[in-house]
This record gives C-alpha cells, sequence and structure tokens, in this order.
C-alpha cells in the first residue's frame, strides 16, 4: 500500500508537511504506522500549484527519506495546494518515475492508494476503454494512471461525483467480466487547483485508512486529507468514513455519500 | 536516432566490443560519427545470453560513458550472444530502464534504430493490436517495445521474414489510415539466443545505417551486426542493403531482400 | 570543461535562463558551441536563493537536458539570485550528485569550470590546508569543492579578492612543490545571497571562455556572467578579461585585475 | 546498522544467496531481523571474482529489493568467492554510488558493518593518516572506506592480523585523543580473493551480529560470513565470538582471539 497527503490552504512551505511533522508523509514512508507494508521505498512524488497555471510536477524512484533533492526542493517551494505520495509498489508495475504519483493531465493532478486487484489481466481492456486523445499522453503502465485516464474521459472536470461513479462501475464491471473476485481498493483524490475531490471506497469494504484535518497547524483555513494523520495527538483529525465523497476548498470540507449504482 | 551492436560467435567479455574497439558502441554513445543526432545519452541496454536460459538485461538511464556498473559488468561477463543498444530519445517516450533497448519476452530479445512517424497519434491502434495475453506484459511506451508485442504476435518464433514481413504491413496499414505520410524507419534485431534475425527496411528507402562483419577481431566463427562498424580500418565490414533481411549465426550470414507486399 | 551561470537581478522563473534562451544552459549541456568537449552530460546542479535564508540546492547525475524534475522545478522556482553548471567530468572524480556544482557551505555558493592539473597527485596536500571544521563538512572529491573550502578558510567572506589570491598562491605554490607543471585553470564564481565574485584566471593564461551581460532579456538591473554567451544577437555580452575579478550585484557590475602576486 | 554476507567455496550463481534463501540479503534489506533498524534501503553493492584477474564491483543507490539490474546480474554472475552489502547510512555520509561497499583497492575488497562514533569530528586526522598512494584513491566519505586505506597502509595484505589491530588501535587512539567516548563498532571484512579475513570488535563489546555458516546449501567445500543467518532451520550456522578474527577459505574456517593491545 502507498501513503499520500493532500493540502489546501494558505499558502506553506512543503516541508512543514512532508518532513517535520511527527508522523510527516516522509517518516510514514520509512515505518507506516497504520499499514501491514511498513516500507513505503518503491518511489514518490510531489505535484503543488503555485504562481504559474500548471502545477509543478516531482517524481523519483529513490525512496522519500533518501532524497536530498526532495528536501532541498520542499524547503524551498511555498503552496497553497499540494499533493505528495510514497510508494510502495505492488504487482507488475516497474519502479519508474512514471509510474510514481502524483499522475498529471491538463489542469488535474491525480493519487491513488489501493490496487484493481489482477490488474494484469484487466489491462489491455481498461486502457482500451480510454480514448485515443488520452491514451496518447499515458506515460506509465499502472492501475492508478489507467484509473486517471477512465476518470477524465467520465467526465472528471464536469461532475466529479458521476465521474468517480462511473468509473467504479467500468472497473468492477471488467472485474465481474473476467470473473475476478479479489476486490478493487480505491482511497483516491483529485484537484484542478481550486478544489481537491477525494473517494475512500473499496468493493469489499475494507478501504485504506483516509483521514482528513481541518486547522492543522494552526492554520485557518486549511485542510488536509492524509492516509494516516500527521499528527495524531493534536487531536483535529476525524477518519473518512468507508463509502465517501470528498469535497474540499477554501478552508472548508464537505462528506457525501458515494454512490456508484 | 539510436545506435546498437549484435555479436554472435565464441565467447567474448562483452567489454571487447562496448568499450575496446576504436568506434565502440560507448564511445558512438559519445560521438556517433555517422548519424546526425551526435549524442546518445538518453539510456542504454544490455542483453547477454549466458548458461542459464533466459538471458541478462541490464538497462539503465545514465548515459553509456558514465555508467561505472555497465563498465564493470561488461569487464565481467562473457557471452556467445548478446545486444547492446545506446539511446537517443524521440517523440514521447520518457527516458526510463522500461523504454531502454533491448526489450525481452520469452526467449526473445529485440532491439531498434528508427521510429514510427507520428507515433503518438497511431500508438492507441497499435497497441490494440496486440493480444491480451502479450499486452499485459508491456512495460513502457515506445514504437519500439509496440513493435516487438506485433512481432511476437505475429509469428516471430515460427517465421521471422514473416513476421517483419506482417508487422511492417500493420504498421503501415495504420500510418495510412491515419494519413500519417512520415516515414517508418526500421532498422532492427531480434534473437532467441541462436540465431539473430535483422531488418534494414523504411518506408522511403532512407533506413538508418546497418553494418554486418564476420570474423572481427580475429574471432573465426563470429559475426557482429551494427550501426556504425566498430572498427573501420579492419576492411571486414559491409553495408547491410536496404530493403533487407540478415540471419546471422554460428558464423555464417545470410541476407535476403525483404519482401513486405 | 563544464559550462555554468550565474544571474542576478529581479527574481524570475529559472527556465528562463535555464531552457528558453537560444543558447540555453540545457542547449549548452548537449552542443556546448565555445568548447572542445562538446557534451556536458556528467551531472548538472542549480543553487538559488528564494526566501528562506539558505539558498536551494538542486544536483543529479543525469544530463541537463533529460531530466524531466530539472524543468519542473525550474518552471515553478523563481529566484533573484541563482547558479547553474553543467558538468563534464574530468580526471578521478566519480560522477555523483556530491561532485556536481554548484557546492554549498555556510552562506556560500561556489562553481567552477577549468581544472588543477595532476590533482590527484596533489589532493591530499591540498585536503590537508582544509582546517578541520570546515574538512568534516566536504562531501565530495572534486578540486573544485577543496578550492571551494580553501577559499573560505582564506577568508572568503571579508575579503572575496585576497581569497581568491591566497587560494591560488596556494594551489600553485603546491604545483610547484610536486613539479607539476599543467595549468591551472579557474573561472569560477562564489556568492552569499546578495553579491556575486566571479574569477577569470589561469595560470597558463588560456582560461576557460567567461562572459557577462547586462539588462538581458529586457530585465533592467540585471546581471548575468556565464561561460557562454545565452543569447549572441542580443549584442549586450562582453567577455571578462583574464585575470579578472568580477564584483557583481544590485543590477551593477565591476571588474578588476586579479593580483594574486 | 548494514547487513552483509560472504561467501567463499564451488562457483555459485550469486541469485542463490542475494535473492533465494529465507532470510537471504535481499530479504534483510527490506526486513532485517536481528537489527534494530529495520530497513536497509541506502544503497547496496556487490563484488564477486570471476575469471579476469580484478574483481568485478557493482553498487548503487537504489534499495536492493528495487533493482531489476541487481537481479539480473545475480542471476547470470557465478562466483566462487563474493560479497554483497546493504547499507542503512548512519551520519554524515551521503547516500551515493561511492560510499556504498564493497570498497575495493589493488586485489582487495572490503565491507563493514558498524561506525566509528562522532566520525566528522575524527574524518580528518583519520584521512590524514592514510599515506598519499593511497589517499588519492579515496572516492567517498565514510568512515569504512577510511578505515579500509588505513588496514591497506598497515600490512593488510602481509598479515591481516596485525593490521586489524594497529588499524583499532589507530582509530582508539584518536577517538581518545578527541574525547570521543562512544564506540567503535567494527563487524567487517576484507578479501584478497582466496582468502577472506573477517573481525568481529567493538570497543564496548556490543558488536554487531555475524554468523559463520560451512557447508551451507549442500555445497560442501562452502564457507559463509554473514551479519544474519540466511536460512536459520538449517542448523548450520554459529555465531562468531565477540572480538575474534576469522580466516576463511577453501571450504574451511579458522577462528582467533582478537588482540589489539
Amino acid at each position: 500500500m502507498c501513503r499520500w497527503m493532500a493540502y489546501s490552504g494558505p499558502p506553506i512551505y512543503l516541508d512543514t508537511v512532508l518532513f517535520e511533522a511527527k508522523n510527516s508523509l516522509v517518516e510514514q514512508s520509512l515505518n507506516a504506522r497504520w499499514s501491514h507494508v511498513v516500507t513505503n521505498g518503491d518511489g514518490f512524488g510531489i505535484g503543488w500549484h503555485g504562481e504559474r497555471g500548471k502545477p509543478g510536477l516531482y517524481r523519483d524512484v529513490l525512496p522519500a527519506w533518501n532524497d536530498e533533492n526532495l528536501r532541498e526542493v520542499s524547503e524551498q517551494v511555498k503552496s497553497g495546494l499540494f499533493f505528495a505520495h510514497v510508494r510502495a509498489a505492488t504487482g507488475e508495475s516497474a519502479t519508474a518515475r512514471q509510474n510514481c504519483h502524483p499522475f498529471r493531465h491538463g489542469g488535474w493532478m491525480f493519487m491513488h492508494n489501493g490496487a484493481i486487484a489482477d490488474f494484469p489481466l484487466l489491462r489491455r481492456e481498461l486502457d482500451l476503454a480510454i480514448p485515443e486523445a488520452l491514451y496518447r499522453h499515458k506515460k506509465g503502465t499502472t492501475d492508478s494512471e489507467t484509473i486517471f485516464y477512465l476518470l477524465i474521459a467520465n467526465g472528471l472536470a464536469d461532475d466529479p461525483a458521476a465521474a468517480y461513479a462511473a468509473t467504479v462501475r467500468q472497473v468492477e464491471d471488467t472485474m465481474s467480466a473476467h470473473s475476478v473476485a479479489g476486490p478493487f481498493r480505491f482511497a483516491a483524490i483529485a484537484t484542478d487547483g481550486s478544489r481537491m475531490i477525494a473517494i475512500r471506497y473499496s468493493s469489499d469494504d475494507q478501504s485504506p485508512t483516509l483521514f482528513y484535518g481541518l486547522g492543522i497547524g494552526g492554520k485557518d483555513q486549511s485542510v488536509m486529507i492524509m492516509s494516516e494523520p500527521s499528527d495524531e495527538e493534536s487531536g483535529h483529525w476525524a477518519e473518512v468514513p468507508e463509502s465517501s465523497i470528498v469535497f474540499a476548498g477554501e478552508g472548508a470540507l464537505h462528506i457525501e455519500n458515494f454512490a456508484h449504482g
């Protein structure tokens, strides 16, 4: 399993959350507390919105705790909306920058913790469901990147909740058609630079962990969504319920039941 | 453009050809003489048959001249049949180990110098032509890897010449269907560990360079096929003609006209 | 030989100079025009002052033209004073992040194009001349990093011109003592975040090239010092004379003869 | 703490011990059982004697479990004497290939698990103790590499036990002189390609773990020395006592008390 975190609020230096917190994401990459996979050392990535239209994206295959460039960039870059992810590779996908999260396309970024069971068996059919205009931009071979392009094809920009629903149905129908019983685990988040839309869902109701926090670190108007709380003692964290979609941005957060029919 | 070399003959240490020759492959990666792209510094790879059934494969994104590990492995490994490739990335494919040649599947290895024009436009359709059982093994996003899987699907193991012909037709039909005029350049080679089958072809008769040599370096029974001769003074090299297929192995070499209908 | 550039002036995005100019530093890394070593693909580094006291430092062993992370960071980071360097490794020093420029210590950064002849022979004696309090921070094995620590020990923070003079004397005395005739080539620059002090000197008056430009790219109050002009048509560039020290900052530039006795 | 293994005996494929054993070295890099530092993901290295005089050396900064090239090389390379090491970086030394073990000089290779306390404080004095002819070859900045060059300077090739004794005294005298109380932990091994000489020692009698095994995996005449047994159920392992030197080779092993006066 992977670990990720998302922040929206007043611009802060990335290292505040990536390195400094007690259970920071980088600390989690070495000693994840809430997961049976203790080490997430198969690559990491950060994506952040600055003052240019397009978000910056920095991904590498080194373990997060080991990359001095990640620390340097985090110390110097301030952002009011950013994503970070550490990867524990599952299945077939090679450890390569192109297979690290977040993924970016158009104005969107996306990260995922979880997996589609037996993805190698389903990969061609799901990739085929991606329209040509998007398929040509796919740079890696993970189930997560495929899901991202399906979300975009399914109208992520227009109605994110509907896009998540359609994509989950698409994935589960394909699993069915190939008699894949094993679960589809989906703790993920997308952003267009102003709002973030996260989902916590799995086909067997055993989703990866997901928490949200408001006003963490004394920052009013800040919202964080993370696989594990970065600072448990603070008491500002709550678990995102199973089968939920979370809309976050501008200091507020709104949770809905995830209906996917 | 890339540069590659293939050797078949009495086992020799890989560094003999990779590093020591006057115009060795690594020298070419820095100063390619026969190409308008002077530097091939976007990754390299070697694949070699030893005593285990499956060939070894070592690929990295560092420039070949810069990787001490490549030199160390080359100094210690002896092989009677090996491939080596240095890459100058063209088009969309990221520099990543999975996008470096040679590619390996089942008992086969494959390398390519050249490109399918406008591949991003054609990529989905060509990938779709790969049967599911092979598609799931594709690890990168290059036109070369797609061509490799099409060759396998088209019967490379049974009749390599026919597989090359069918694959070229498939690629050119797809180019036509999408009104892509630009050329398909194809100087490539495949091996199953005993014979090597190379092709020099392009849709506009301007194929990348390809040479063959027999008995190079005093090794009777040795055959080399290379983008550029590794040692021009020796006089043992001849150019592979346009539109040819070359069968090589066991010290002999046989050239046929490439008929693809 | 390496290539470097330094900028001081109104904050600009790093990619303006690193990537966009006609003869940008990254373009130079592939096709250096003014040097007999055409390719500078043995690593690169950037150091930039932002809003935190300490400058950020990003260095990697990939060729500059090949690193998407460098491009991403350059597109998002703005700075009013930054350094960038592409390396063509000479001599014994391995290609490693720790051997890439710029080097950073305390509030200073330093880059160098050139070399101390026969450095392996002189290395221990010159390293020994570094006081213990500084020696413990040395992370690599290049002559450039050793020179940097000698400059600091020789009072770079108090009187840069005197520090350059003392260091050059120290290096040349050591060369003499070991009967090393070959040249000491020294086109280098240091900065404390507000001013930059460059030197163009060699023991045989054949220094590596060095140019300066004022108001480049329409930015009043900007000063650039570079191994090669990034934009030759603009006519704003002049060569730094042999045996000179250049003081630059706040839109102005002052050149002195380099007296090292 | 790091983990290492050494093998001497009939040539075997490296992957037999690196990957296949129940508690293989690569497994240990992910889940070291006998150490409080669970993950050894800061680089790895292998050194092996083949048929060329000089041993091959392959080191990289990727975690061992993550490097497909390591697996490929291990599957193809056979050796009758090889070293392998996975690193958990302690202290100041950067993660770089040059700081990974084993180190190699002349006909010798060396690996170390442990550390010299407060090495940054002692580094210059200990480096200074290395004669110039050896100092110039030092490529990194670890205490381990410095110890290796001191061993060579102290006559490792002539009398390994005496060299270990002299080096330990040298290190401890330097610690004393700088009032460093903290321990010197030293579980290390050197080889000249025919015999291996290991040491298990620490100034506070709390050495890192070290085990030896004879005839492991059914290979008569084989000797293995490892930080942790690779296969605990086999019952062929015994602990190397504190303050011991182990001489191994040609299927036999001889343990002496380590006297360092």
